[in-house]
């Protein structure tokens, strides 16, 4: 990896990510669970396998894949009001959960899981920048998890041979901080950005998602081409870990980080 | 313009917009207004001067831009319920919501306006497809005319010869139809589409927002570099309609159209 | 038609309607719909039938016509707030959803609709008086063609030769107006009433309605005589209007005005 | 008094009331209040003094009077649903409430008030017909205790030698009964009538409300004013009991009633 | 009785009730209902037997008993806002509805009455401490009439020579004020309480709900052993007033008072 | 310690605590923050210092404690819905957030705090019994973290000597299991539970709430003693285990458990 004189607050290179840990398993009782954490960024993810589709889907023999994303109210560094109390779900809120319900439905074979229904909460317990990105790496291990969960209680059936879960998914922000491209924006940088990314890529390197926003200027051609190349690098390392998550065969709970290798 | 041997439902060629017709001034009381659209899709764009701006920027000495899109019940083929009946704006209307809002804010200097602000209000009165994308191009202009309006009162003022709306704003949407990239899709390609896509740029041609999303299929690099190219065209051709609808100077409603030229 | 000294700002005789513009079929999806203008007044009425009816009326055989009223937040001459934002529908809403559902079901066999429901969508584009009687009078075209889509595809059956729709309606508003008894109040009128009434007429003159305000000043039985022979007047003049309206035989849109008889 | 060969369920001459008992003070907090019934039906109005009014009138030196209508759970035949469990107010009790408020408002000096507020609520504790006209007559004599309690502590002051309140106001239910224009309708008639109407009037018999709508039939001119006389003889006999109620000096709870005189 | 020198301003013993005063029947369509008062707080019992049971009781062959408190505007001495119009249900509605039901399911043999509902609605008409006391003593006469209506039409069965009431229900307040124990806190003593106590105990003596709260000061145990014994006095009273007022068989409305015995 | 021969299911004596593990300072941003579990339950407490307290209180110089209770849609064995999504906050969520702001009130010197409010928020991260319990006892810690940071900062100053939290704080669960009094009730135990109780109480012993309710069958005089007796010992243990967690010095988070010691 190469490293670029442009010198960030806590000290990364441009195109390296945060210290990543994934704890898999972290619940007792979700078919599927996950606590990530990208830096201070911390977000629990619990995948709950149900009986039943949405009304709009039933009789289509297919399921569905739906997620909620939402936030502590003392994840941030000031206490913001619970969404519960106000009696509404903010405009913030349902845009990241859809994201992250849209993001897993582009992988996984819907006709695999009959009419039954994989719902992923992602509650953000510590808020540092890139919790939807955070979010959407660890779904999608619960989601495995829950898909492995299902597969061997005969719920889910991969159809002709095809795969139930098509790849990998993970997804990663990147941003234009003071002109310079970079991986992986803290809270921070994230409000300074002029332009910023969340870029939802699969195992091979496909994209699910591309969005993208200036901030403060208009961003040109090359700008977006620059940002992708960091992207992908960022989400291939995630995908690493992702399979090293994966592969722990032990009951309770398993713990791999980008740091150690652990 | 090239045309392809594909074939569209409605005989388009696949770089082709639909007719677009904008009525600027469709409204007695805005301060800026605009009934545009894009074939069947019409939106009616209102834009509201008001003085004062949100809690969190008192004080700031700046001014703020917000949009607020909704759909009428029977705009589509089927009767949908009323959002203020049901008592909670829909993700889907929050989501369009922020997108127009945060797009608006990335042409204006938010300094200009003083503490005061512009609210667009965008209803879809008939849709399909392209609702987002018609609501931002008819918001640039009712939004440009509510500044001119403030100017004229003294109310908005430019800083150091820095213009208040630093360019034009339009937005259109394109995707992948039968392997197929597409320009502009009407309701019906919307829903077959395997990656859809809503591209926002200046009139230079610099993005402001890409939102892209693979339905049915991960998109590859290629695809979406295919993708952008569609969009900036059709977007420069949004862009010389915008200009010739603002320079109409007559006092009541006036309307310009992309197939007449009227 | 006779004329007083009496001047009104907008120079129209007391007796006297505002132009009042008709365009039948605005919208492609919708059963029935109209876009009517009572002066600067414009709603947009769509008529959909839908299957089914409320869950009270499950099993009666019989239909249900319902309607709900709506104002677009720039809709007046400030920006009022959205009800679906709010979270709720406000009393005037509901009180003139309620008006129009009630106003219809008075003039139609609900027996003949079969247990199918016809909803009309009332949404006031822009607001200057009058938005609830411009709406009945609109909402009644909207109707007779939703229940001529339906008869012609046999959804819809009159029964022993009694007309599914007893008679046409229209409504009107009459006010005192420094002293003066005056026909259909636009906004700045409206205000200053000492009395307002409402009143919703068959063809033939009956009453479906008849909502009387004391606004500054209580009214007595003369006054009232006098705002029903104004409101009768006014009705009969908007029947004809119904009625060239519903003769026009062409497929797409149609408009008629009571300015040009065109 | 004439009586008809018509004969009602309950024995009642087509110009009857039913029974009505009014008891001033039934509560030892509120400004005012009153326990008021009609037949069956019984409604608990109480008058709150506060200080300040409504944003949207705070400088104007002028005060308000508002209400607010509710059915107990229980009050019919049948339970319903609460109104804040359901977590919205219903369309009727807008529409009723809004009635009371603008009731009241016709026959009080609001710039007596200075900014305060008078607040009617009247609340259904059982309900067979006519709870509207029972609320409103009710809540006139809460007003005027309420009138004389903040006049006593010069809170309120009468200016120019007018009175504070105009007149007395009732109100009283007519209907159009197997083709027979009744007085004051209970539950079982209110569902047959043809037509039904709600007339709230001043004490020297001037109009303040007339609110008439045809369920069944349309009605005509001639029926229209045999309604009225039968609603102005009716608002007599019951502005002839307010006063009486109101002559009544004693501190704690006083009961009128239209039966026995006592 | 034992009496204190502490003097309570009302003049009670510390071990003495305030009056108490139950009219059975107040309405005339509940299938049970009471009008109870505990000195100046009067609280509205109605039951309604209706058919069904929530959703998640279904196919249990097994009934339920729920309650929802409320209080209506002007009950207390200032005005406060109605749940419904706020549009949610506040936390103390909340725990009070929640331990009415849970008090009256205490006693009842939810098997004897089928798949079948009876819904307590205890409406506070005027408050001044005790309210959730008064509600309960009042509900569960209201319940043991709606019992019996049920039963004897069939639709409520005792089973196997169980009766449907293991018992009968009361609950008082018990607190220390000034250090000293008192029974049955008006609101005056409530907002001075140290130690705050309801206890809803059977009429044989035994506890179905104990709630202390210490308000300025934690208390020990030899504190709520003084409290416990007060408690039980108290509802040994009520409990045989109660067993007076389900002893009268007159048809219409029926009153029994602690103070004269009638 | 004494055991019995009753034997529970996860093998703990009726007067054993589950393993209780308190992890302070789990969040890097709170004033004060705890993980706390009671077996499998665990519960995230954050204590946010706000300038300001709510308006009912302000100008009276004092501050404010209050809780927020909730639980993740997947703490418990089942899927539950959000309450942010639903719309309102449930009944028990209100209770239970009661139940803590009250008990945390019990033990501080508001006065110490000026006009600040400190907010607890209780998430409950995994559910099995016992989550008020175990949110009561973590919360006070966040609670002492918090206070200890304003009193650095000179924002909560103790008044006259007195200490700013009187004693400390914690609550455990009794109950009746088959006629033997249990202490700390898993899910398991808690809905066979004839008797249910939470006892708060403070260091030294003291009750600061007492709730007990009766699920199955009444409870007489010695039962409740016994259990009394249980939760006593019970919160002397979760009282040293508090003594432990607060006397570390550590910068980052630490962790004391009662099973190790560590």
């Amino acid at each position: 990896m190469t490293t670029t004189v442009f010198t960030r607050k806590d000290g990364r290179a441009t195109d390296e990510l945060r210290p990543v840990t994934i704890t898999r398993r972290w619940l007792d009782h979700a078919e599927g669970s996950v606590l990530i954490s990208f830096g201070r960024t911390r977000v629990l993810c619990a995948a709950s396998f149900t009986e039943g589709v949405p009304r709009w889907r039933k009789g289509s023999g297919e399921g569905w894949v739906t997620a909620e994303y939402a936030m502590l109210p003392r994840a941030g560094s000031e206490r913001s009001g619970r969404e519960s109390v106000r009696g509404r779900v903010g405009g913030r809120t349902h845009e990241i959960s859809r994201l992250i319900g849209r993001s897993l439905r582009g992988i996984i074979d819907v006709g695999a899981l009959g009419e039954n229904t994989i719902a992923l909460d992602c509650d953000v317990l510590q808020a540092d920048g890139g919790t939807r990105t955070a979010a959407i790496t660890g779904a999608y291990i619960a989601l495995a998890d829950a898909v492995a969960w299902g597969t061997e209680r005969g719920l889910i059936k991969s159809r002709a041979g095809r795969p139930v879960l098509a790849d990998s998914l993970s997804a990663i922000s990147v941003g234009i901080i003071d002109g310079v491209p970079c991986l992986d924006l803290p809270y921070e940088e994230d409000v300074r950005a002029q332009t910023d990314m969340n870029i939802v890529q699969t195992g091979d390197g496909r994209f699910i998602e591309v969005q993208g926003t200036a901030e403060h200027a208009p961003f040109d051609r090359s700008e977006l081409s620059a940002l992708l190349d960091l992207a992908a690098a960022g989400n291939a390392e995630l995908a690493a870990l992702q399979r090293r998550a994966l592969a722990e065969r032990a009951d309770g709970p398993v713990t791999v980080s980008s740091d150690t290798g652990a």
